[in-house]
């Protein structure tokens, strides 16, 4: 078996950390008797300086001629003063969602048992939180008409929310069928008592949950959830959102473990999926073999599971970041005292070598 | 001087709440020299049950035609399945805040010494939190168009977001004027990477900061400051952002300092003004003199402040219930061992006999 990879690593530290995340890959695929074929293009700034366009055709052709795309990380301060459809987020992120149509993003946030102090919140709140945010990716105010207007005494900007029944279902299914391989217990987060969209969301949700009798389904609003996983984040397993509202509430969850560095996600659609790290390109450590490669390496172990179906070799990644973890290495954004500080490319060789 | 005041008790613990609140101002009156005419209208599911409508007519015209308005809460599982127009909330909350005009919406999130260990944060990242989000809170989305239609295989719902440029102008005003009586520092929270409101914010933002050179400002993304709230707290002292946003981050916020039953909000316009606790109606503990009436008595304190100008007797109220806390009375929500727990009732002729 041989897998493409189309590899966009983007700005900032995205080269540093998949080109870690593609060595525990390669590791990983000797072990299990698979390869693969990374083929790298641009996106993002970099993308911008040299072609013109933050995401250029012949990068969206490889990334749908590929079986998964792996990226690093988009955008800077240099290039955020461009005009919006150029920028790295507004003008290749959402772009590439939209084109791969990965409708379902799902961002875990875990604490590793080696980490948990690292958290702000008290370790008898947060110790073994597993929690996983299923986030609606390609609709939404996101994708919505956006107009500006002249007015007496200034401007005005309106701008449209849509959602339809079928955008809904086919990313609850997903988060359903998740549930369904973990806990069993789905939060279905929304604004119902404010928005129709929401109340949408909600009845289209309902009527799905009869097809899933073996998981528990709950509704909660969003300004309540901002705050119970705050208070009291295992109550959950799944939470299920729509675009704006995950954002926010993903990044919330993740702010949580306390090691934003770790966390990986999978866009999923009904073609290639798109995997990445939760956090962004921190371009004032790139370079300086700071970054952690841990959530770039980790996004690999998910498209194992969910783009090939190799279960065996994806928790194989995932116990060997554990155990290199507990052996004691760490790089600079989780040290601390007692430990043995190592580089970018010594972690990720380090977690290849385990695996 | 007189005050006439509308007080609406509203659903589940509201009555209870208000009932100290008043209480507490009433004394603060006789202390500096003031009267206040306590006038009860209707409002929430007791009103729907009484006159058919979540916010009677008469109960409007009662608020227009006072000084201040006092709410305690509306809503309960009750009246969670009428129409929405006829629910508390949406037919009452958001008609009330529209017609007052009451655009800026003051919720503090306060850490009290006190109960500095009730939070789910580590004490060395909460003690002292001293923040305050303002919240845009009659446009946006909330009230926005909302349309539902057929389409081929079920439903697609439409709502537009509107901002103008007058309209972040004045509840930015109320931003920068707050946080130069505060620590001076204002973080504006959109999501300008994505929104074109967002951007119309920013720009109306940073305009008007050149009013303002007193006043640090500094712009956030919305995922990033959910973080950032869990991450550093105190790095905050106003929060500025529109209606959805603050909706979710102040609850974030409020939840952060472990005691939602001590925090107050004010709703203000440039006419009447509406106070009331940041908690809920919680119909589950009603009636049983659990409920905890800080909140309502402190927003008792933002009125004083905000509506009157009576900064002496506002801070009189503040530090009774500092003093009464720290004497070690507890209502229920707030109970720990070896401290004295007190009833509704109770909590507020302490604090009334403190002011
Ligand atoms: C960069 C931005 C457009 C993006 C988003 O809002 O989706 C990011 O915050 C994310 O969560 O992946
Ligand atoms: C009850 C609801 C409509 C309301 C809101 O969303 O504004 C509440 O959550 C609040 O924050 O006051």
């Amino acid at each position: 078996m041989r897998y493409r990879i189309a590899v966009l690593p983007g700005d900032g530290i995205g080269p540093e950390v998949t080109g870690q995340a593609t060595r525990v890959l390669a590791a990983a695929g000797r072990r299990f008797g698979f390869e693969f074929c990374f083929q790298e293009a641009l996106i993002g700034g970099i993308a911008y300086d040299a072609t013109g366009s933050p995401l250029p055709r012949a990068t969206l052709d490889l990334c749908r001629s590929s079986d998964a795309v792996l990226l690093g990380a988009v955008g800077g301060p240099r290039w955020d003063t461009l005009p919006v459809h150029l920028r790295p987020e507004a003008g290749a992120l959402l772009p590439l969602r939209k084109e791969l149509n990965v409708y379902a993003n799902l961002r875990p946030a875990v604490v590793f048992p080696a980490l948990a102090h690292a958290s702000t919140l008290k370790p008898e709140v947060v110790a073994g939180l597993d929690i996983v945010v299923v986030r609606e990716l390609t609709g939404g105010l996101y994708f919505g008409e956006k107009r500006r207007e002249e007015i007496p005494g200034g401007q005005r900007v309106v701008e449209t929310l849509v959602y339809t029944t079928g955008e809904i279902q086919r990313v609850a299914r997903r988060a359903f069928e998740l549930a369904r391989r973990r806990r069993k217990k789905l939060t279905s987060v929304d604004k119902a008592n404010v928005l129709e969209s929401s109340r949408l969301w909600r009845e289209v949700v309902s009527e799905l949950a009869r097809e899933y009798p073996d998981v528990e389904l709950n509704h909660m609003l969003v300004d309540n959830c901002a705050m119970q996983l705050v208070r009291n984040p295992r109550q959950f397993d799944v939470l299920l959102t729509e675009n704006l509202f995950g954002d926010i509430l993903s990044d919330e969850a993740a702010q949580l473990t306390g090691s934003l560095g770790m966390l990986p996600s999978a866009s999923l659609g009904d073609g290639v999926a798109l995997y990445e790290p939760v956090h962004g390109s921190a371009p004032d450590i790139a370079g300086k073999q700071l970054a952690n490669p841990i959530a770039a390496i980790l996004s690999g172990a998910l498209m194992l599971r969910h783009s090939f179906g190799q279960e065996e070799a994806a928790l194989a990644i995932e116990r060997a970041v554990a155990a290199v973890l507990d052996q004691g290495y760490r790089t600079a954004d989780i040290m601390e005292p007692g430990k043995c500080r190592v580089t970018t490319v010594e972690m990720g060789r380090l977690i290849a070598g385990m695996v």
